[in-house]
C-alpha cells in the first residue's frame, strides 16, 4: 500500500476504496432516474420554475452527502450543489454530482459523477463515474482500473511522444476567453485530431490510453480534483497552463506523458 | 403494416426487419474486436502502413456484405469502403460500417454502424447501432424504437416548437465552408444550446426525443439514409438546407417537428 502521503495519518485504504463506490452507487442510481426521462428539457424551467437537471444534481450530491456524514463525519466536503463542510480530519471529499449538466440535458452518455478525496497537497484519490454506460474509472492508492460492463481494465495512459500524433479533447469553443482560444489553437494547430464536447469523459478516456490531451480553461476545483487523481494513477500529468498545481481549476492541462505535456505547455505559454 | 411504398413489391416486412437485425448483429461484433484495442492509434498507420480502423470498417462491410449476398442477392448495395453492387430488384442497402472513425478512434461511445433500405423514393426503414453500448436505434416499416441495455422503448421526437428552446447538434466546427458555418451560426445563435461532435449518434438522441435539431454539411449519401428513415419514423423532418430530399447527402437538416424545421432552414437561407 504504497499511499504517497507520508504527512498524513491516513485512514484504511481499503475502506476509502469502498466508500468510493458507495459514494458512486448512490449517485448513479439517483442520476439514472433522471437522465433521458420526458420533461427534462431546460423548458420546463422556463415554464414552471422547475428545473430537472438541478432535481437530478442535488439528488445525488445529497445521497452523497449522507453517506459522508455517517461513515465519515471528519472530513470535509466540498460539492457543487450545496455549502461546503469544514475538515477536522485534514481530508475533504470533492463532489461534482453530474459533470456535463448539458450532455446530462441532451442525452448523451459522456456526462459524469466526480468523486475524489484530497488533503493539503491536493487530490489523491479520484472516482469517474458514467451511470449510463455502468462504467467507473478508479485512480489513487494504488488503483487505477476501469470498471466496466465488458470488464475489468488496468488504467495506463498512451505512450504517444509527438504533438504531431497526438488526439487532442476539449470543451473549447464553449469556454474560455479569446485570449485562451487562441493558445488552444495553437496546439490544436500541431495536433492529429482534434475532438469537442466531450466534458469529463474526456479526462476517463485520457486515462484509459484513447487519447493523449485535454485542455481547457474556467474550471472549479470540483471539475478537475477526481480526474486529476485518476489521470496521475494511470501515468499521466495534470497541472495548470504555466505548469504548477492544478486542483485549484482554472486553465488546465491533462497529457498522457511528460513529454507530450512539455511540447503543449510550451504552445500554451507562446 | 403501412409500408407507405405502394409502388414497389415489397418483401416481408418481418423479413426486412430480420435482416436488419442480422446486419448490425455482424457490425456490432466486428467492430468491438478493435474498438479501444491497445495500437488502434493512428500512429500506427505511419509506422507500417497498417490502419487498424480501416481494417474495423472493412471487416465490419464485409461481414454485412457476406450477409447480403446471401440473403437478398437481388439488391444493390452502396457502402463506403467497397464499390456499389447493382440492385435488380429495386431496393439497395446503404451501408457505413463505422460512422465517426475518429470518435472511434478516440474510445468514445458515440460512433455508429448506419444500415438503411431504399428505393427509388429514398430511404424507408434504417438501422442506427451503437455496439459498446448496445443501443439499437430502428425506424421505418412501421418500426420505430431503441433497443438497448435499459430495455426497449419506442422513438419519438420532442415536441418543441421554439428554436429559442432547441437543444442544437452538429459536427461544426470541424466541417463546412465558412459559408456553412456561417449559416449555421445564425441557427445556433437563436437555440437554447449547443452541442459539438456527435456525429451519427446526435441523429439518434433527435429520434429519442433528447434533442430538437442537427445541422451538417459535407456529408455523404451513407451518412444519412439510415438517420434519416430513423428520425423520419419517430416523427421527424430531415431534408437538405433548402427544404428538398435529404438522402443524397451534402447539406442536411434534421428537426424534431415541421414549425422548428421551419424557424430553422429560414435563418439558414438568410
Amino acid at each position: 500500500m504504497n499511499l504517497d502521503r507520508t504527512n498524513l495519518d491516513v485512514p484504511d485504504v481499503a475502506h476509502l476504496l469502498r466508500s468510493c463506490d458507495a459514494l458512486a452507487d448512490l449517485a448513479r442510481q439517483e442520476t439514472l432516474k433522471w437522465f433521458r426521462t420526458p420533461g427534462l428539457a431546460a423548458d420546463n424551467k422556463e415554464r414552471d420554475g422547475f428545473d430537472p437537471v438541478t432535481a437530478a444534481d442535488r439528488a445525488s450530491e445529497s445521497a452523497m452527502r449522507a453517506y459522508l456524514a455517517q461513515h465519515h463525519p471528519d472530513d470535509g466536503i466540498l460539492g457543487e450543489e450545496f455549502d461546503p463542510v469544514d475538515s477536522r480530519s485534514g481530508l475533504t471529499w470533492v463532489l461534482d454530482p453530474i459533470d456535463g449538466t448539458r450532455a446530462f440535458l441532451s442525452g448523451t452518455p459522456c456526462w459524469g459523477v466526480l468523486i475524489a478525496l484530497t488533503d493539503a497537497q491536493g487530490p489523491f484519490l479520484g472516482v469517474i463515474d458514467q451511470p449510463y454506460l455502468g462504467e467507473r474509472f478508479v485512480g489513487g492508492l494504488g488503483e487505477a482500473r476501469l470498471h466496466g460492463p465488458h470488464g475489468t481494465t488496468a488504467l495506463q495512459t498512451r505512450a504517444t511522444r509527438e504533438l504531431a500524433q497526438a488526439i487532442l479533447f476539449t470543451t473549447f469553443p464553449e469556454i474560455g476567453t479569446p485570449a485562451e482560444r487562441a493558445a488552444f489553437a495553437r496546439v490544436q494547430g500541431r495536433a492529429l485530431l482534434t475532438r469537442f464536447g466531450m466534458d469529463c469523459y474526456a479526462y476517463a478516456l485520457l486515462a484509459a490510453g484513447h487519447i493523449d490531451l485535454v485542455i481547457e480553461a474556467g474550471l472549479n476545483p470540483y471539475d478537475i480534483a477526481a480526474p486529476l487523481a485518476v489521470i496521475e494513477a494511470a501515468g499521466g500529468v495534470v497541472t495548470d497552463w504555466q505548469g504548477g498545481p492544478a486542483g485549484g481549476g482554472g486553465q488546465v492541462i491533462a497529457a498522457a506523458n511528460a513529454e507530450l505535456h512539455a511540447q503543449a505547455i510550451a504552445l500554451l505559454a507562446e
